[in-house]
C-alpha cells in the first residue's frame, strides 16, 4: 500500500520564501537583542519529564508533548494503575522526556545549572521551537518559535522600561506600529485586597480580562457570578472609564488604592515606566497602560507586558512578558527575580504578510544560470561557474544537457535573472553570451566583464 | 522536595560562545550552499510516525524517539497485546508522531506533497535538529544538527563533481583540509557478482568496511565466517593494496570487475567526477577513491561520499552523503533520482576546537558600558544609550546604581572594553567620560566623539 504522506497536525512545513521571511524576522529582533547587550544560548529541544511537568499548571502539563522511554517502557508500569486505567501514573512510568513547552523554565534550569560560571545580572536571549498539543487555529500552531529575552538578578525598573524600548525598537524596524500594553500584578493584588477579595484575586482578574470582549456588563455579570460583591463592583466602578490617558488611568489607580500598599507600590511601578518611557521617547510604538490585562498572572510579580497588532490585524498579541520575582525557586535557587519579554515569530510572521511589509529582497535566489549544451561545453563552462561561486555570485550549471526550452523555462521559473550561453563559438574566442531574462538582450562578455555584470547588477 | 535539574541524557546547553561559534559553522555552510544555488526549506521537528517508522531498517525504528499521543493514549491498546507484552504492538497504539531522525525522509516527504509547486531538478538545503536515541559518546549526541544539500530529478554526474567542489568550498573556509573519500555502489554490487556472491553483497561490504579497523587478515577472516569462498577471497586480493594513485585504483578495478556490466559502470562513473574534479582543481581538500566505503548501502545506488577530518583528529567521519536512484518512491513517486550531502555540524565544532580554528571575533558581546550612578545620572545616560544603539552600537547601562566596583567588575568579567561614567560635571558639561578598559586611559568626549570612538574602534 502506497502511503499518502500528510504533516502531523499543527505543523507546518516552509518552503525557501518563508524561510528567508521567517529569517528576516528573527535576525531583526536578534540585532536588537544584541545592542541592548542580551547574549544567546540554547537548550535542548527536549528535557527530563520532572524538569517540565508541573510549572505550567495543569493545562499546561496536557499540553505537553511526552516521549516513550526507550527499549522496554513497560517495565516500571504498576499492573494496578494499569487495570485502573491511571493515565497520570501510567504515563509517569512510560515516559521519562518531554518536549519544550516554553523557553523560561529551561532558562531558569540553565541559571541554577552554570550559576557559578555567569555574570549576574545574567541577560541572556534565545530563538528556539517550543511545542503545544493545542488545538490547531490560526496564529496557533503545535510548533512554533519563540524570541525571548530575559534578564535575572537585578530588581532595577531600568529593566522594565528597556523592554518598552526593545519592543519598539525592533517592530518599529519591521514596520508595525504596535501598541504595547503594561500592567501590574501588584495593582491587580490591590485592587483585590480594597474589594476585600484577596482569595478572589483569580476569579476577579479573569473576569476583568474579558472587558474586550464581553463588555462592562458581561465583566459584572460574571464576577457576581464568581462571588465578588455588589458593592466590590461599585467600588471598582471607575475602572470601567478607559477612555483616558495614562496619566488620569494612574490618578484614577491612585485614588482607588489608596488604602492598599501593595497596590499604589503597583501604581509608582508603572508611572516610573510610563514616565521614563516618554522622557526618552518612542519610535513607531505606543505605550498604553491597561488594568484589564491579566497575563501569566500564576508567575508574574510585577510588571506585565502584552503587545497587540495595529487594530487592523485580527490577531491576539504577539508579544508579552513580565517580571517574576523567584523564577529560579523551582529548582531551588532563590531570591533571583528576573523580567523578560517574548516575540510571537509566527504571529508577526501574519501581521507583517497581511500588511504586506516584508521587503522584497530577502529571497536569495541564484543570480545566474549557465546553459548546458553538452559535455565539451559543461566542462569550459564548469570553470567561469567556480570562479564566479568564489566571487559570491549565486551561480548554478543546469545539470542536463540539451533541451534549451527546459533550460530556459527552468531559468524563468526559478526568476534567474542572467542566462549564460556557451557553445563552440563561446569556447574558440574564451568569451561567454549572457541573457538578460528581463529585457531579452543578449550580449558577448569576457569573464572579467560577465563578473563585473554580475557584481554590479 | 527540591528538584536538581539535570540536562536529559545526551543533550547539551551552548552558552553565548558555543552558539556564535555554532552559528559560524553554520552560516559558512549555508552560504556555500546558496552560492551553489540550493535553497532552504524547513520540515517540522515530527512527523506522523507512519512517515517515519520502518524507513530506517529495525535498528533505525529503535533509536527514534516517539511521542506519545494526547489525552487517553491507552484507548487503542489491545489487551492481548498488553498482557503479551508486545511492545511493538502496545508502541503504535500509544504513539503517533514521531521525532525526526534524519532530513532525508523528510525532504522526501516534502518533495512528493509538493511536487506541482516545485521546480525541477529541485536543489533545496535545509539546517535542522535530528533526534536519535544512541548511546552518547564524543561527538555522538541524541540531539545535533544535519545540514544537507539534496538535488533531485536529474542523473546527470554534474551533480555528483558539484558536490565534491561544495565539500571542498565550504571546509576550506573553514580552514579543515579534509580528505572526501568516494566509492560506487555498483562498484559493490559489481564485486559481489564477480566472486558469484551476490546473496552476500553486505556480508562483503560490511567485512570490507572494517579494512581500517581490523587489517587484512581480520577483513579476510570476517568474510570466511561470513561464507565468503576463500577462492572468491583470493580474486579481490588486488583490493587490498592500497598505497596506489586514484587513476591506478580505477585501472585494478576495471581489471577486477572486466566481466560485471555494472561493476565497469561505477568505475566509469567514479573516473568521470575524478577527472571532472582534477580538471577544475580543488582548494584545501584532496580527493580519493575508497572501495572500502559502505556507507548507507541501504539505500544509496550511485556514488557514496565520506569526509574525513584531517588525520590528527580522531573522529569519525564528519559529512558523507550518496545518490539514491528512488528517494521518493517510499511516498509513491516513482524514478525520481536524487544525489545529496551532509555535514555533521557538531563534529565539525569538535574538529575546529581541536584545530584551533575558530575566528576571535565571533562573539559580539557589549561595547559599551554606562556606569548607574543613580536616577538623575542614569536618566541622563539613557538618552546616550538609546542613541548609541540606534548606532549599532551593543550598549548596556548597569541597572542597579551604586557599587561601582562591582560595575567595572561586571565589565570585566563580560569583557566589555568602554566604560562610560556620566555624573553631575558630565550632565553639566553635556559630555561622558570614557575609560578604555585595556589600557586604563580615560577622556572627556562630546556624544559625537564618543559614537565616532565605539564606530572606528
Amino acid at each position: 500500500m502506497r502511503i499518502q504522506p500528510k504533516l502531523a497536525k499543527g505543523t507546518r512545513d516552509f518552503n525557501s520564501q518563508e524561510v528567508a521571511r521567517r529569517n528576516y524576522i528573527s535576525q531583526t529582533i536578534q540585532k536588537w537583542f544584541t545592542r541592548f547587550g542580551y547574549q544567546p544560548i540554547e537548550t535542548p529541544s527536549f528535557e527530563n519529564s520532572e524538569t517540565l511537568l508541573g510549572k505550567y499548571g495543569e493545562e499546561g502539563d496536557r499540553l505537553i508533548f511526552k516521549i516513550l522511554r526507550s527499549g522496554d517502557f513497560l517495565r516500571r508500569v504498576d499492573p494496578t494503575a494499569y487495570e485502573e486505567k491511571d493515565l497520570n501514573k501510567i504515563s509517569s512510568a512510560i515516559v521519562d522526556k518531554a518536549l519544550r513547552y516554553d523557553l523560561t523554565v529551561p532558562f531558569a534550569r540553565y541559571v541554577v545549572q552554570n550559576q557559578n560560571d555567569l555574570v549576574f545580572p545574567f541577560k541572556r536571549y534565545q530563538i528556539q521551537p517550543v511545542w503545544r498539543a493545542d488545538r490547531p487555529q490560526k496564529g496557533r500552531y503545535r510548533e512554533f518559535h519563540q524570541c525571548d529575552a530575559d534578564v535575572i538578578g537585578s530588581k532595577s525598573l531600568w529593566q522594565e522600561v528597556e523592554f518598552v524600548q526593545l519592543y519598539d525598537a525592533a517592530f518599529s524596524e519591521l514596520g508595525v506600529p504596535v501598541r504595547i500594553q503594561i500592567n501590574n500584578r501588584k495593582i491587580l493584588s490591590g485592587l483585590a485586597e480594597v474589594i476585600e477579595a484577596e482569595d478572589k484575586l483569580i476569579d476577579f482578574t479573569v473576569a476583568l480580562d474579558k472587558l474586550d470582549k464581553i463588555g462592562e456588563e458581561g465583566v459584572k455579570n460574571e464576577m457576581l457570578e464568581r462571588g465578588i460583591s455588589k458593592k466590590a463592583i461599585e467600588t471598582i466602578q471607575p475602572l470601567f472609564e478607559t477612555t483616558r490617558t495614562a496619566e488620569e488611568d494612574l490618578q484614577m489607580l491612585r485614588d482607588l488604592l489608596k488604602d492598599s500598599e501593595i497596590g499604589l507600590e503597583g501604581v509608582s511601578e508603572l508611572e516610573y515606566v510610563v514616565e521614563q518611557v516618554a522622557a526618552i521617547g518612542l519610535d513607531k510604538a505606543t505605550l498604553e497602560v491597561n488594568i484589564t490585562l491579566a497575563r501569566g498572572l500564576d508567575y508574574y510579580t510585577g510588571i506585565i507586558y502584552e503587545v497587540a497588532a495595529p487594530k487592523e490585524v485580527k490577531l491576539g498579541s504577539i508579544g508579552g512578558g513580565g517580571r517574576y520575582d523567584d523564577l529560579t525557586g523551582i529548582f531551588g535557587m532563590k531570591d533571583m527575580s528576573g523580567v523578560g519579554i517574548s516575540f510571537g515569530l509566527d504571529r508577526i510572521y501574519l501581521v507583517l504578510e497581511e500588511l504586506n511589509l516584508f521587503p522584497e529582497a530577502v529571497v536569495k535566489g541564484t543570480e545566474v544560470l549557465f546553459i548546458n549544451f553538452g559535455e565539451k561545453e559543461a566542462a569550459y563552462a564548469m570553470q567561469a561557474v567556480t570562479k564566479l561561486r568564489r566571487h559570491a555570485i549565486r551561480t548554478e550549471m543546469y545539470p542536463d544537457a540539451g533541451r534549451m526550452g527546459r533550460q530556459m523555462t527552468y531559468a524563468d521559473r526559478k526568476q534567474i535573472p542572467y542566462v549564460v550561453l556557451c557553445g563552440t563559438k563561446e569556447i574558440e574566442a574564451s568569451s561567454y553570451t549572457v541573457k538578460n531574462m528581463a529585457s531579452g538582450e543578449q550580449f558577448s562578455q569576457s569573464f572579467e566583464e560577465l563578473l563585473a555584470l554580475l557584481k554590479n547588477k
